[in-house]
């Protein structure tokens, strides 16, 4: 009786899962792991968490390696922690319906928790989908049923921070003289380093230094920043 | 007669390559932009870079992961980490003769630069690897070039940090009275979430939660390792 009820209710997830990953688990216990939280078992999601955090982070690294050829390594760090980041992978999980999939038994717990276990969940599923499927089409369940469909690239991309707009405004907004002034090129033609000094009211506040100007600004601005605590 | 000095010089490069790798690379482009430092060029090698980070990252994970299932994440992530890091890939890049390969046009950059440089060329090759060769090939590079032949996974594991070996070892050094005391349990039967406490010399100094008691105290002393600086 109990053995029936259990292999109806693994029917079920199975064809849940099935419309989350467009194709039939073969291996349901993977899944069932990646979705118990350490809260019910000592046998919980928390390998395939690791696991599932680091293909996600390969996967989408090619994406946006592929997507932007032309942006440097910077920009696609950036968004891309945008993407992964805790809070955008925990509204990714209840948008796919993950959320309802989680066994979890200690509600005081979770409770507190709440921001992360819906997106720990999904890394350890994500990691069960490569265990099940392969790399390639962990990829294909990556870009197509999560990325695709649920992320705002433009939206991420214009929210990126310009530390240079962010202290510009800080300055204007407490009647600060700013400045920034390029007070070191070094290097070859073909390899210039240059060197940012920010001044606040006229007194030197700050410094960055990148192989563009445009980079040596953002450096200082962002160093700013972090020193006076704005974002 | 510069252009056949030139195919001269890519024949030795492929060949170099083939010799590192196991297989002739198909776009020889990508190499040599792999191991072009920012010093030489705009377009050098810090996109494949970020790239090879993430798929070197994703490869070592599940390693790992299969390797030691009875592991707990911690142990995996902490393990990768020292796979991982610069130094570590530093050497390696030595050890395949990468670094030989490396271009770089500013030596005084490139001092300064010294620890990171070779690793990153190694990252960024890994990167060519993987845009080359595909997922698999990559993996297979990765296991069997770098890491069977160059990496004593015993020693790394030996040494990785026991943090309260680490504080009870400074508590003797220092003539310090060191104790260790679990001050709260909480959850159900099957999901206890422990609390240690560290005092030294009679006074808090630390404390630290994780789902058993050694974790607990492991994560206290690590806390108390931070605020003493030692490690």
């Amino acid at each position: 009786m109990l053995f029936k009820k259990q292999k109806k209710e693994d029917q079920i997830l199975k064809s849940t899962i099935r419309g989350i990953i467009g194709k039939s688990p073969s291996n349901l216990e993977l899944y069932k792991l990646s979705l118990r939280h350490s809260s019910t078992s000592d046998d919980s999601n928390e390998r395939l968490e690791y696991l599932g955090d680091a293909v996600l982070g390969a996967i989408v690294a090619e994406f946006l390696f592929k997507k932007y050829p032309s942006k440097d390594e910077g920009f696609l760090t950036e968004i891309r922690s945008r993407i992964v980041k805790r809070d955008s992978l925990n509204t990714l999980a209840k948008k796919i319906g993950l959320s309802n999939l989680v066994l979890h038994s200690n509600t005081k717990l979770v409770k507190g928790k709440s921001n992360s276990i819906y997106g720990n969940a999904l890394e350890a599923f994500i990691g069960a989908v490569y265990l099940d499927k392969g790399y390639k089409y962990c990829a294909n369940f990556i870009l197509n049923y999560l990325i695709s469909p649920h992320i705002d690239l433009k939206d991420i991309i214009e929210n990126t921070t310009n530390f240079k707009s962010v202290i510009i405004e800080w300055a204007q907004k407490n009647g600060e003289k700013l400045d920034f002034n390029i007070i070191k090129e070094e290097g070859t033609q073909h390899s210039k380093k240059f060197t940012c000094q920010i001044s606040i009211s006229d007194s030197v506040f700050s410094s960055g230094s990148g192989f563009s100007k445009k980079k040596a600004e953002q450096a200082a601005a962002q160093n700013a920043c972090e020193e006076l605590r704005i974002k």
